[in-house]
């Protein structure tokens, strides 16, 4: 039997009524359900169905400065996926949580209890909160700058994991007879004493079916990178061509050597906002439908957000003035320099900057047919640009139904993506391993 | 027409294998499923089709002491809830959340996702938190006094709300011809700046269908029942006799005239464990078969946690030794006076007071047949003793099966409880209003 052909991974990013910013202005949308569980229902029911690996929540902590034009809210990702962990049997359920806002106790806790609800599906995106208007909800009066972010999402992570593993496999014995409930030589506090916390343990769940959710990172900086390599089992990236594809990837897998990790212990999943259509024409138009549906004030809105720069009094048909220096950027770095070099490159105005990223704030968009984007995933796929796709449809339902439809055959049919789930886990669509417990020998037992 | 007759209300209070500290060693218990979410969705669909007003989980946020002999933990109350409302249709479904561990931000905010999940049938058991052990997961050295915990609520209840009113109801406009997306005349900041917090607000996500998740509040404390008088919706409350339960029904409904506030605007829901038999020595059998199996280590265990004071070196069946003052205390206080009152009241032994506690730990236990059991709610409930009940099946999911199939349609043919659900809130339910919106009028703006 000669080794199976290598497949990629599918994740879906869902994002209310699609991730075009103009989506619910497009005829078809929802944007009237964004807060209805039926509406995610259907869609990850249709995802399920397709054999994505997962669904993706993105989350942040205040609304958007962009209200009047845009709805930057939604349903909260745990109560979201456990209501959607319910209504599905098989598919990944990834959610986002920042490190910067919580206590470790309550995220780990959250994250064991959605493993148990769906059955070892859960996976986390860990975000350091890159908005000052998040600040301002949780008492802090200015943000925290990016690389002190970082340091405090690693104490998280660490204590995290530390409770995750403060039962043993096997620690709950449920002895009728003798009426022992748990080993109790098999939990353990943690004790940490950290820079930023302190945390006692053990955690008041036992040790989650995937030992601990699938950890996810999208942070493209040279902070986030390393954090990456370290910790990260699955990354989400922002990549406008090939050859950045290639750079981030040979980059990011060369740093997991040095953690003693492969390079399949962590997947890097570019996103794809793909406009599909029966023919070429029909999909360009299409995208340039929606583009003409984008609101200019929520657009530049958009891109002070992204650049720090507010370029409200420039012309929309004029070039960019000189922007500022990313040392000076605290918010997402690598959204700065991939904006500010696609603006550059190909020498955009800013009503084509704005049109540019209208579709996915940075990530790719692929206007065409299923089988020109079935061509797109396999050229990056097979040329060391990912190990598969984070999937964002411009519109929804439509653009799920369609690459669920049309797209999801093409790549089986070319055997590059599977036609039935293999195991039930999130680890097990990923093909990574439940972690080892750092307890799991001799450690002090908790009374 | 005459006027219908006042009816009962009754919320299902699901615990692990049920509230009996033995429910797990008991036949026909399933430990072994307190992490799996079908068990609770059966639990749940059996409590809806009886037609129970609501289900509410407790919660602590650390491990008890006594996982040798028993399991003081579970899923976390909004992931398992949110999981729940996707299965079920009209039940409410109320999370104990604390106010001295959390941000107002995040609970705001879950909040409100799970009331649109659930289409409006979400509650809030408002806690302080009651231990050491509590504090010790969060950073905080030494557990805040009791008085300052209700201070800490009373700000995060202010906060929480007017972030739920910080959209108005029609703020959302989905105008597509015009590219408006929301009113911000009618998106407000906050911008709290009190003792504890500072919060900016806006809310993330509109206001939720209730207004409000319904506020429950189940301390019985002086403080508790003045935080209750100006806040709550409904109380839970441990009582053991009917003329406890008449002075604190008495009591807290009387305060209510001095926020303001009608005496229907708030329910009191005691706590009943019915040990259900065919007859009623059948009834007793169970519950002496109950109390047998109980181990006294952790009934020990409980009563220091309730009375704090060892008492492992007095002899079982002797006599309880002096106890502290109530003004030591700062944990329970209501509890502490329940359970030391019982014990002096009815001259109890260690063992004794260990199994008068073992059912529901202070809540009133009673063992009898299903008619039994409905007289001794209806006394309760005509004589000025309650306006429904908290009810805690000893053993699940027979102790719920025998309730639903054998008490409720004894209430149903005495006209003491619904045969349908009238609406499919949880507001419709306890007949409460939604409440206004506090920026209903002019207010400052967001952007």
């Amino acid at each position: 039997m000669g080794k199976a052909k290598r497949q990629m991974k599918l994740n879906l990013f869902l994002l209310n009524a699609g991730h075009h910013e103009a989506a619910w202005r497009y005829p078809g949308t929802q944007p009237e359900r964004i807060h209805d569980i039926r509406y995610y229902a259907q869609l990850a029911q249709t995802a399920e169905k397709a054999k994505f690996d997962s669904i993706f929540l993105a989350d942040g902590l205040a609304v958007g400065r962009n209200i009047k034009h845009g709805g930057s809210y939604g349903l909260e990702p745990f109560t979201l996926l456990s209501a959607l962990a319910a209504v599905t049997e098989r598919i990944g359920l990834i959610a986002t949580v920042s490190t910067t806002y919580n206590e470790p106790f309550h995220v780990a806790r959250k994250f064991a209890s959605l493993d148990y609800i769906s059955n070892g599906r859960a996976g986390w995106n860990i975000v350091t909160s890159g908005s000052e208007q998040e600040a301002l909800n949780f008492g802090a009066e200015a943000h925290l700058e990016h690389g002190k972010r970082y340091e405090r999402a690693r104490e998280f992570l660490k204590v995290a994991t530390g409770l995750w593993d403060s039962w043993e496999d096997g620690a709950v014995v449920l002895d009728r007879d003798t009426g022992v409930f748990a080993d109790t030589d098999k939990v353990h506090v943690l004790a940490h004493r950290g820079e930023t916390f302190s945390v006692q343990g053990p955690l008041n769940i036992p040790r989650p079916p995937q030992g601990y959710p699938v950890l996810v990172q999208a942070g493209s900086s040279e902070a986030g990178k390393a954090f990456a390599a370290q910790h990260a089992e699955a990354v989400f990236t922002a990549q406008q061509t090939l050859e950045d594809a290639q750079r981030f990837y040979a980059d990011l897998k060369s740093r997991l050597a040095a953690f003693g990790r492969e390079p399949e212990e962590l997947l890097i999943l570019p996103g794809i906002c793909a406009v599909i259509g029966e023919t070429e024409s029909e999909a360009k138009e299409k995208e340039q439908e929606l583009n003409e549906l984008t609101v200019p004030a929520y657009g530049l809105q958009q891109l002070k957000n992204m650049l720090g720069v507010d370029l409200s009094s420039y012309p929309l048909d004029g070039p960019l003035p000189e922007l500022p220096d990313i040392r000076g950027i605290n918010g997402n770095k690598s959204r700065f320099e991939l904006v500010s070099g696609l603006a550059r490159r190909e020498n955009l105005t800013i009503r084509q900057l704005i049109h540019r990223l209208a579709g996915a704030r940075g990530h790719r968009t692929f206007a065409g047919t299923a089988v020109q984007v079935a061509d797109q995933l396999e050229e990056w796929f097979t040329n060391g640009g990912s190990d598969g796709f984070n999937v964002m449809p411009p519109v929804l339902p439509e653009g799920l139904d369609a690459f669920a439809a049309k797209v999801i055959p093409e790549l089986q049919r070319r055997g590059l993506f599977r036609t039935e789930y293999e195991g039930a886990t999130l680890r097990g669509h990923f093909g990574l391993r439940r972690p080892a417990n750092s307890f799991a020998s001799a450690a002090p037992a908790a009374r």
